[in-house]
């Protein structure tokens, strides 16, 4: 085990029914907020209604800033912190999936400044301090409800970058597995690959058995992502496999599993961020394709891992580690064909002559992130890899 | 799964050579300082110096409140409350185990609040506000650096009581793996046993099947404590096993394993207090005895989730699930023994004609945390099968 910091602040509140605590866990921290959304079909299923009355009962002032999409952009947080300022709001509410948590997240520290956002991703600037912020989740996937993550796309320059800090926890995060009932059977899937990509990455980044503690707790994850993922496919208003689901997404990505692993990386992100950027793939899709060609990758120089991984994962008994390595990455990647999660760029409609220029055009996020090892061969390898 | 609000604030800095932070971080809070600690054996491996002249670098004014002793006694917090008074204290450091962990939270309480500190044990009065607490582990074993929860003996009337505030929460607990390598072989299993306790009292809590998240994550904590633990009576100073074993005491009871598990009770702490309190037995001791007679008991109304264990963390391949449920308890019982805990009440040299008297003495605590199926004739079948 390496030495580590572990700070996670986040106040969760979990379970059906706790969406209307959203009025005074956000009323707490003032009385002018930014609420923060995505598509407006969020007003069908009664969500945006419980908020804003649960907002209005405590005598709060909304402003609202909808419309973010799946690849948030930059151009539509400036818009937001733009209203965040003009209008003086003292805590942010987001109430979506990552994608509009990280937006919020991007409001939240941006409305403090009054240099370009677009600085903290690129490194320029560093968050010394947020708006608070309160988030009611509706997609398990990102993790981004109980952590310091945010992730923005540039709109011209078609980057896709992520940064962090501490200061980006949300304050109160509401997890109501409810609120995900409507969410579509490719978007489940979509989700539970990245809570798995976000394990995976982790989970290969250290040597053979150096932390046992945090393997189990990844692996049980994994184990619990794809049953109940296959429950909710099933049956999508399973409270259990919804619920299950949507605490595996959270606890994937919020420092827990990643204390004391030492440095991980996200070159698989990194990759599946260029397809995002360049493709609006839905970034689950764009995981689903490209992890099982980096693990079959990886897995070559630390067979060991990958092997424990394929036993304790997929109970398969094959005593030879690079064939059980093997096997194990199949059977997940077969998994992601059954979830209806594409496993390959033609799926993706992407023609492997782009490869070279997809590659080149990951290597900014490789540089920002420190993937040093991650030259434009190696990506193209990977890309291969997926064709 | 359950409903639940996880919150948990502490800052954990964990590794070697960490222990220096602990000037700064408590500075943060303030300039005069109460410095909780037990026997004077910390001034012999070093740690004490570490401390106070990290703290002295700060410009710290420093109080010492030394002598907490194995099932720490109320009269002796009664004291460090009167000290933190009348010195004015800002902020409690704690460097030990949990039994001075827990009175430091005692004295951080009570240090606010004209009455007597006991009535925050017997529930008459509630903790409102607190001073905040700073922490050096030094035992593997009571999961209070990252929780709520404190421990406390009444001297006079032999009660061992136990009480929950999220204000009781350690601002900052720094977990340096090297501060355990002089535990003795026996309180490093003493440590073992009570976070394995921990789990199962959670574990055992839930019915078939209903947390299968939370069940992955205190299996692998199980199998991790057994197999850090038998490293290190190894090899003492085996570093990996020793931050292995530091780190699942303190997941085994931080709150993340019982998020969603709805009301969780702690029987076998409430039956352990009491020989704690009338026989001076370490925490550890009693439970290793204690553990396995409740697990017999609770097996036989869920055969099930005891079997789930059984096959997981000893790999009991029986079917049957009644005969693998008692198959996984006399593997468990057995490591016990293996480590030097003792497992009957014999070899702690407590008499089974004492029997009926310790049930009785269990009642005030079985009453106070509720536990109200545990009446004189149940907690009397327990010790019987620890005899």
């Amino acid at each position: 085990m390496q030495n580590f910091v572990l700070h996670n602040p986040t106040k969760i509140i979990f379970g059906a029914g706790r969406i209307p605590e959203i009025g005074p866990e956000s009323r707490a921290f003032g009385r002018r907020a930014l609420l923060v959304y995505g598509k407006e079909s969020i007003k069908e299923n009664g969500i945006f209604e419980m908020v804003t009355s649960s907002l209005e009962q405590q005598g709060m002032e909304i402003v609202l800033h909808g419309g973010v999409q799946s690849n948030p952009l930059l151009s539509h947080v400036r818009a937001g912190i733009a209203k965040a300022k003009e209008e003086h709001s003292e805590v942010i509410i987001a109430v979506g999936g990552g994608s509009v948590i990280d937006s919020a997240k991007a409001i939240s520290a941006g409305a403090l400044v009054t240099h370009d956002v677009w600085k903290f991703f690129t490194g320029k600037k560093s968050i010394k301090k947020c708006l608070p912020l309160t988030t009611v989740l509706t997609l398990a996937a990102a993790g981004s409800e109980m952590n310091g993550g945010m992730v923005l796309s540039h709109d011209e320059k078609k980057l896709k970058f992520g940064t962090g800090n501490k200061r980006l926890h949300p304050a109160v995060s509401i997890l109501d597995p409810t609120a995900t009932y409507s969410v579509s059977p490719a978007y489940t899937a979509y989700g539970a690959v990245d809570a798995i990509a976000h394990i995976l990455e982790f989970y290969c980044t250290t040597s053979d058995a150096a932390t046992p503690v945090q393997d189990r707790f990844m692996e049980g994850l994994v184990i619990n992502i794809m049953e109940s993922c296959d429950k909710v496919l099933a049956q999508p208003e399973d409270y259990q496999g919804r619920a299950d689901l949507m605490w595996c997404a959270t606890l994937a990505l919020n420092g827990w599993t990643a204390a004391g692993l030492g440095l991980v990386g996200f070159p698989m992100h990194m990759i599946a961020h260029t397809l995002g950027a360049l493709h609006n793939v839905p970034h689950g899709a764009g995981l689903s394709v490209v992890m099982p060609a980096w693990l079959n990758l990886q897995a070559q120089t630390s067979p060991h891992k990958y092997s424990q991984f394929a036993r304790r994962v997929f109970q398969v008994e094959d005593t030879d580690p690079p064939r059980a390595a093997q096997e194990g990455i199949r059977r997940l990647q077969k998994w992601f064909a059954k979830t209806g999660s594409p496993t390959s760029l033609t799926e993706l409609q992407i023609d492997p002559a782009e490869i070279p220029f997809l590659a080149e055009q990951s290597l900014p996020l490789a540089a920002l992130w420190r993937l040093k090892e991650y030259n434009k061969e190696k990506i193209e390898t990977i890309l291969r890899g997926c064709a």
